[in-house]
């Protein structure tokens, strides 16, 4: 349950790792400059010295370059979160480690790099497949620990499963999605103990 | 406890109750057209045909008349919320109805009056004092209800009652702020159901 997942989207045109990592990086500088809504497909093309149909053809739109930059934020995040719970010696105090480790990733990658803040908020408000595959992932991890802890002993088993991990999900979400959490950032390290406590209350049997 | 109180600011200069009412409906009218951000009140006193010093003479500031506007929707919200649990059977109703209740009041005020937003905005923001008022007011709505509750033996009384009501209130605070609303306005009412539960769930004795 701790592999950390690539969101890495569906590539297009020649497979030439090379160009496509040529382009990214270039993107990415690109952006943290002059952000990702203010740049077209022609500024990145004149600022690589690409034609943009030679860029076209690997990447099917600003977007898919976006995602692949957004991918890899998202995948060192539910690296480092898988870290945080790998070794959790109960479901309670995984779940602890989760939301903990949650709130620090999100502030961490999104927030100490202000620049790159506008491919998170697009990201998040499309939403993208890339974040969407990274909310069912929160999810699935979620599920996981609680079944964890329901097999145990430590978790109720009356509600139904999914009612729950939605709910905690619920109470997750402003601490996950860039949108909410950067107007949340000065209480997240506290809530995500706060909300802890009272989301392992609800689960006690 | 259903009392809802009123967030108006403390008035400056004259009393003149007309000409403030004149300046704040001006105001309403004015930050719906062109936002209030942009306005200055060298704008408004040109729209309504009174000198800038003249205004100055009844708000102190820009903000002094959006906290006016501002406490009145807080208000309104108030109220709403007041009315809905007023005659609720338990506590635990209580609760359901006060969550629900809020993200109604919410999505109606500020976002079937879309133009008012940035109002809110800047008032969540600040945050303005008449929005410190109102988030203590709900946190005390919130203390009121668990103090019920465990009086009628409904709800446990093992967790420090300023934790339970503060562990409650993050739960709520995605809905009620309207710089998180925005962002949770598809999912809000269903969550606010989904959150009740979980909520409930974590205040069983």
């Amino acid at each position: 349950m701790n592999k950390a997942p690539s969101f890495v989207p569906q590539e297009r045109g020649p497979s030439d790792h090379d160009v496509r990592t040529q382009i990214v990086e270039a993107a990415t500088e690109h952006f943290s400059h002059f952000g990702y809504e203010k740049t077209t497909v022609s500024d990145l093309a004149k600022a690589i010295g690409f034609s943009k149909a030679y860029i076209y053809k690997f990447f099917g739109s600003k977007q898919a370059i976006g995602e692949v930059i957004c991918s890899g934020c998202l995948t060192t995040m539910m690296t480092a979160v898988g870290e945080a719970i790998s070794d959790a010696p109960t479901a309670s105090e995984r779940l602890r480690r989760m939301f903990r480790a949650l709130v620090k990733a999100g502030s961490d990658l999104f927030f100490h790099d202000r620049k790159l803040y506008d491919i998170a908020a697009a990201a998040a408000s499309g939403p993208w497949p890339s974040v969407q595959a990274y909310e069912e992932h929160i999810k699935q991890l979620i599920t996981e620990i609680i079944v964890e802890g329901r097999d145990s002993g430590e978790f109720e088993r009356k509600t139904p499963l999914d009612e729950t991990a939605n709910a905690i999900y619920l109470v997750m979400r402003p601490y996950v999605n860039p949108l909410l959490l950067q107007h949340s950032l000065d209480l997240a390290a506290e809530a995500a103990t706060r909300l802890s406590g009272l989301v392992l209350r609800s689960l006690a049997p």
